[in-house]
């Protein structure tokens, strides 16, 4: 007999303190980090990285590095970590630099929260920021299979911009499931509210990694971090690996 | 020498998940549970009652409420708990039922939120809702102190009606606070969204405690508690017991 055809679900986990609330094990994660991680690995692969390897600490960073003949690279409160090469800004990877290259990341937010939706049974994440908007939207929908986006936050602490990309996925998809789920409201509806400018509404609320962001002189960053598609690439997980999809 | 007159500071925790991520032993924490917790204890205050007693489970309730020759009261998921004499509407609470007497009462969220505050060091908790949102705001104008809004959310999952209640605390308060938080903001827009019409920005939305309550059949418990000040007063929660302040 054919399988009833049902409409998946699509939930929005806010912060990684929340995550534990979902069950993951049969759905698509989407593992969102603006600012930057998840925008800096769009970046990284659509300008042609090998493969990125998302590590919780920075001692493993330097070691995988070190093994791997890899370019290690992160951040910790904003800054490059201590002991790395690179830092967390796509800026940092242009085709002419990163170009089959292996690059080994570890940020504060968004590559532990990759390593908590594994611990909890995830089995297909993906990233997704504003550089690979419509690339996360389109596997999505062909994919017709429930949906976890997954906000990193900062520490925890809920933040405007993963809402708002939340919101921006949601968007799009929206026909495609069953929403259920106030947390995907109000990042749709805070998406449509800042829609028009998305840097702009950032500044007003002078949100807080704004303000982190700013002060270190990364306006440029903020800009080019809430600029839908400008890495049309799909970053899947597999095998301890980010490749393209 | 006088002490350097410092402005509050204002944060808003959407889940009692994500409570232990701010230190609120200086602070006033508000404990918000819109549908329908916090509104009904604001509605039995005003209409009289002695005090209520927030506990954690139905068979402390009903193990106190003897004791005391007490009222119980509480709900499971929605709906008056097996073993308790009354629900958690406030409709069920006119000053002809409730004056003068003492109410035991536990619920799905609201009452749990109030015991972890304590355990995370809170000396200082009142309880929000429409029904005293004036009041509150005056309270904490007055006080001059840090404020953490606390909402209950449902089964740790964050729910529209309490971030729209912090929302609204906020709209009142905060030339008197310093926010550095992005779900007071968040909070915010979606109030001054939802303003015009609470009940029916629920009802657009189809958030989900308007689903299930009114698939009880109470839209009028929801209209009613989106209601500004029909219960002007102040609960304080004082050596186990919830008073007029």
């Amino acid at each position: 007999m054919p399988k009833p055809n049902k409409t998946p679900v699509l939930f929005t986990s806010l912060s990684p303190a929340l995550l534990n609330l979902y069950d993951i094990t049969n759905s698509v994660v989407v593992v969102i980090d603006v600012l930057r991680a998840t925008s800096t690995i769009a970046t990284a692969l659509y300008n042609g990285a090998k493969e990125i390897i998302p590590v919780d600490s920075v001692n493993d960073c330097i070691r995988i590095g070190k093994q791997m003949g890899a370019i290690t690279a992160g951040e910790r409160d904003g800054k490059v970590a201590e002991g790395l090469q690179y830092g967390n800004s796509p800026f940092e990877y242009p085709e002419s630099f990163i170009k089959g290259k292996t690059l080994v990341l570890t940020t504060t937010n968004g590559t532990k929260l990759l390593h908590m939706a594994l611990a909890n049974g995830a089995n297909e994440i993906i990233t997704g920021s504003f550089a690979n908007l419509d690339a996360v939207a389109d596997f999505l929908i062909k994919k017709n299979k429930s949906v976890l986006l997954a906000c990193a936050a900062w520490k925890d602490r809920i933040n405007i911009e993963d809402m708002l990309f939340a919101g921006a996925v949601i968007d799009k998809v929206k026909s495609h499931f069953s929403i259920n789920c106030d947390s995907s409201k109000i990042a749709e509806g805070l998406y449509n509210e800042a829609s028009p400018d998305l840097f702009e509404f950032m500044k007003t609320k002078q949100a807080s990694h704004y303000q982190r962001l700013s002060s270190y002189g990364l306006e440029k960053d903020i800009k080019h971090c809430l600029t839908a598609n400008t890495a049309s690439v799909l970053p899947i997980y597999k095998e301890g690996k980010l490749i393209q999809g």
